[in-house]
């Protein structure tokens, strides 16, 4: 199937993919009288009171902004915020598709990180949570946190952390068919952009200790004279805890674990044969992942998975973020923290059964229709634990 | 009816009134494909190759945004823009029920000007079109003109031009009925906030040269002592010819249409008895009209609307707004213009028949049906013979 042939047919035939509906109908004087004017006063009347109504008497506690600046679009890079708008209308569809989520995509004129958080900040009472989306690192990263501080809806950079949720899912069940420990493996992340990032930390919030990370210059590691800028410098001092220097293929030595975020192609199987025994690699890289899954197989490696559909074990975020807003929506969750994306994780791990469990069926399938429910309630529990709930 | 309480259980039952919906559904690997990742880049790159080409693949050509900061929400005043949220949502069902239009709130933590403007032009790329609404005199003056200029798609305050559209359509028809010429009466009108400035504009567009404005201070003239900031001294210059001087009643000294959008009760019947023969009054404040329906009718009026469902001549911008961006967008208008607007009244004025005229019938019912496709229409014909549209 030739998909970019079918995308613009399907896109132009219904000019784009997302409607706004009324979940009421206006027939009579009466009808119109409820719910415009003069009725709708009293439900202005009682959110200028208390704003916390608004989840009461608005769409907000299912309303969420997938906004974009069009910096990092897929594999496009920095197309702008127009051109991301199928993008983002694809996940508007898939939020409310597979979480019940009513999401409207934002694409912003502007790339300015505080232009950003400015019209993030000035647009957020319509909305009950944030989505992010393809932003650019590394100002994705304080876009976010700014974010996060000030105001009281879940922010969620998808790239990040709907990437680092579904990776982690993966490993937790990869590492039971090779009989490894979370907190006995090392890993080498390759490509530690945004997605990269928030994987180095949610597996080190899920127990692991030994990361290295790689980038085009090689090994991360304290003092390197080139590319250290920004969030770098700060990865230095949480992974490469040996202090080594080199490659890629200096870094896979004895390595247990290869995540790649990173460029296609750039595995090889010579690299695969310095790893430790029964090595796991995940190679996200798209379209062209960082080795070809049967290439991967033939060099030994034990548990495979990459981004693509058409090949075993797809770590996609679709996986995640339906069911993470669904979950924290329903909660009010005040943010989407640690806890709640570790609980995401082991949810959607915790679908495949030991029966189920092989080195092709390490995650559900996408259209699993147990993922978004099992996650939504993982993510709830975990909210109300962590006091993020305010239901 | 208790229109408050039956709001609020409607309201509370649903969550709000509008839902994002999916036009298409992915059931398969093939579908996601298509709908999304990796069929999904092809017409994004379309799109960042052609900025217009958003209007092929993305919902952007049929969706508005209904922009507020609360500021000026129905009587209720500056009750912030979390707190309009029921409105805006109302906005929404209307637009889409009667114009099919998609329109999503937005409602703004911000109240300034400048932060108003920006929010709305960085997020603009997303939409087709942008109805401020409930945005406080004089500042949206000022906001709209600058949002017009800037943004290449039509920017619509609808409290202002909505009404006044309304406004122009039952001043057609009662002219009609006392014989009288738009370019021979004396208007007054009463409270040159947002809509009446608008109102005033839409007169003199129409024909009308007699227009006296009265604000709480009286008359409206060029060097009055007290109220005279920002946009009212500019009103001085294009109303009152004669240089009147004192209060209302003195205004409608052989006038002949009163239009209030101003205070309940403030026009009493010695002051009707001062208009010239066959006064019109159109008493629009809400809920309480500046005189109730029977005693103007008493004391002579010969054609009375108000804003109210349950009087005759409900003069209400529902009859407008649906119609007047589905007009636009049908034709990718660039901006909605002075010869839109008054095609717009023309269009609406012209559904009611010779033989349907009479006092008590001069606009028709906010339910009729012909209403949004006869304003759609003749706002697109205008739209096309000004060059503001590009389809």
């Amino acid at each position: 199937m030739d998909y970019a042939k079918a995308a613009l047919a399907l896109h132009a035939e219904h000019h784009g993919k997302i409607t706004i509906e009324g979940k009421v109908t206006v027939r009579t004087r009466d009808d119109l009288s409820t719910a415009y004017t003069p009725g709708v006063a009293a439900p202005c009347l009682e959110i200028a009171r208390n704003p916390a109504e608004a989840y009461t008497y608005t769409s907000k506690g299912n309303l969420i902004a997938v906004v974009t600046d069009g910096s990092a679009v897929l594999g496009l890079g920095n197309i702008g915020g127009q051109a991301a708008m199928p993008v983002m209308e694809g996940k508007s569809l898939l939020f409310k598709q597979f979480g019940g989520v009513d999401a409207v995509p934002i694409c912003l004129s502007t790339q300015d990180p505080e232009e950003i958080i400015k019209a993030v900040r000035w647009l957020a009472p319509t909305f009950g949570g944030i989505n992010l989306e393809d932003i650019a690192s590394p100002k994705c990263f304080d876009i976010e946190q700014r974010l996060e501080q000030e105001l009281e809806i879940p922010v969620f950079h998808d790239d990040q952390h709907g990437t680092a949720i579904v990776v982690l899912a993966a490993l937790i069940n990869a590492l039971k068919i090779v009989g490894k420990e979370m907190e006995r493996i090392r890993v080498v992340l390759n490509g530690p952009g945004s997605a990269g990032t928030a994987v180095i930390h949610m597996l080190r919030a899920a127990g692991v200790t030994d990361i290295i990370a790689c980038d085009e210059h090689g090994i991360l590691y304290s003092g390197r004279p080139a590319g250290l800028e920004g969030h770098k410098a700060g990865l230095c001092t949480i992974t490469n805890r040996e202090g080594k220097t080199g490659g890629l293929a200096e870094a896979l030595e004895g390595a247990d674990v290869f995540i790649g975020l990173s460029v296609g192609g750039c595995l090889k199987p010579e690299m695969i044969a310095r790893m430790a025994e029964d090595p796991i690699v995940f190679a996200m890289a798209n379209p062209v992942p960082e080795i070809m899954y049967d290439e991967a197989i033939a060099a030994g490696v034990r548990v495979m998975g990459t981004g693509r559909s058409d090949m075993p074990n797809q770590i996609n975020n679709v996986l995640a973020f339906p069911g993470v807003f669904r979950g924290a929506l329903d909660v009010r969750a005040r943010d989407i923290d640690q806890g709640m994306k570790l609980a995401a994780a082991h949810a959607i791990a915790g679908l495949i059964t030991p029966e189920e469990l092989g080195p092709e069926t390490i995650i559900p399938s996408l259209f699993d229709e147990r993922v978004a429910p099992a996650v939504a309630k993982a993510v709830a529990e975990a909210a109300r634990a962590s006091g993020s709930a305010r239901l």
